[in-house]
């Protein structure tokens, strides 16, 4: 017997993937859905769309109004927010960091500490002393785990996760799947999750 | 003394404006807020972003998800749905038609009627007799109408509207002001008019 879960693809460079760390666990809790934490890379699923930059900054029309309502729902969640003042910032070291936490269960508390990293105090999440000290923090082994992130195998796992975000018809994060169900945006998390508790009965 | 009012700017040819053409006069009138009706054509905006068709069609794994998106959240407010056999339709003349329906007042109700024409029936909206049927259908004048529709005027009108669209930020359909705030996409629809209450006092 299984009960309801969803996937959670998600980018760390990613303004409204920032939305959605913060706000799914307990979200998840109250809806009875079991969460897979799925960190992969929006830059390979950006270029296969031609686009080799965010589109918020391709496009600035939408970047601009991105900004203007990532602040207005960061207030409707009571979630804290800082206009990076760099962006997209390099997703790539903590996502290979999150990929080994998704096993032992640390994914969800390091994600959100990076996350706030990224748009509430505006630190360099690529940076591996930024991330070293969030793992710190938690407890965690640090020289040893961000030693693992850069094995052969640990990226390997990164790109085929990523490869497979694109195969699963995605392209752009955050996005949810509920069976083969797919939903795109922080927008969509609710009814993602009420998908879950639907199709498992 | 003025209550509160949001502006709905929309494309007749747009898939989430015909979920928030369907559903703003109700929601709008349980919140107390007046609503303008702003067709406009996103043609000349989406142009100035470097495309010549629908990013529905420009990429397709976006567009893929966009009609599964569509079907289920017609499916969740109720509303028919039935996958267009043509996509964008032509909005033009409709968005001209539309225009004289504002201050007379019969612009919801039309508005309405096309959505439902391109996204439930798969008729042709850029066609003058679907439109011309439509207005006979409301009792309205339909020749007299259609005529109005192609003088330099109106059609002036509705390139300044959409200019205005340009100048104001906007850069997609739906979108919603409330004041100076910008609200983008059908998602957006309860908060822009919760936005509008609150600024009202």
């Amino acid at each position: 017997m299984s009960g309801p879960k969803i996937e959670f693809w998600y980018e760390f460079a990613s303004s409204y993937s920032y939305l959605s760390v913060m706000r799914i666990e307990a979200l998840a809790r109250d809806a009875g859905v079991a969460v897979e934490w799925k960190p992969f890379l929006l830059g390979p699923v950006f270029l296969a769309m031609g686009w080799n930059d965010s589109p918020f900054n391709i496009y600035p029309p939408k970047g601009r109004y991105m900004w203007r309502d990532l602040a207005r729902l960061a207030d409707k969640y009571a979630l804290p927010f800082r206009l990076p003042s760099c962006f997209p910032r390099n997703g790539l070291l903590a996502a290979r960091v999150a990929l080994q936490g998704v096993v032992p269960g640390w994914v969800a508390e390091f994600s959100r500490r990076v996350m706030l990293a990224n748009f509430a105090e505006d630190r360099d999440i690529g940076d591996a002393e930024v991330v070293g000290a969030i793992l710190a923090d938690l407890g965690l082994p640090a020289g040893e785990l961000l030693a693992a992130a850069v094995t052969d195998d640990n990226k390997l796992a990164l790109r085929r996760q990523t490869e497979r975000a694109s195969e699963l018809g995605m392209f752009g994060a955050p996005s949810f799947r509920a069976g083969d169900e797919l939903f795109w945006g922080n927008d969509r998390l609710e009814d993602a999750l009420a998908w879950a508790r639907r199709a498992a009965g």
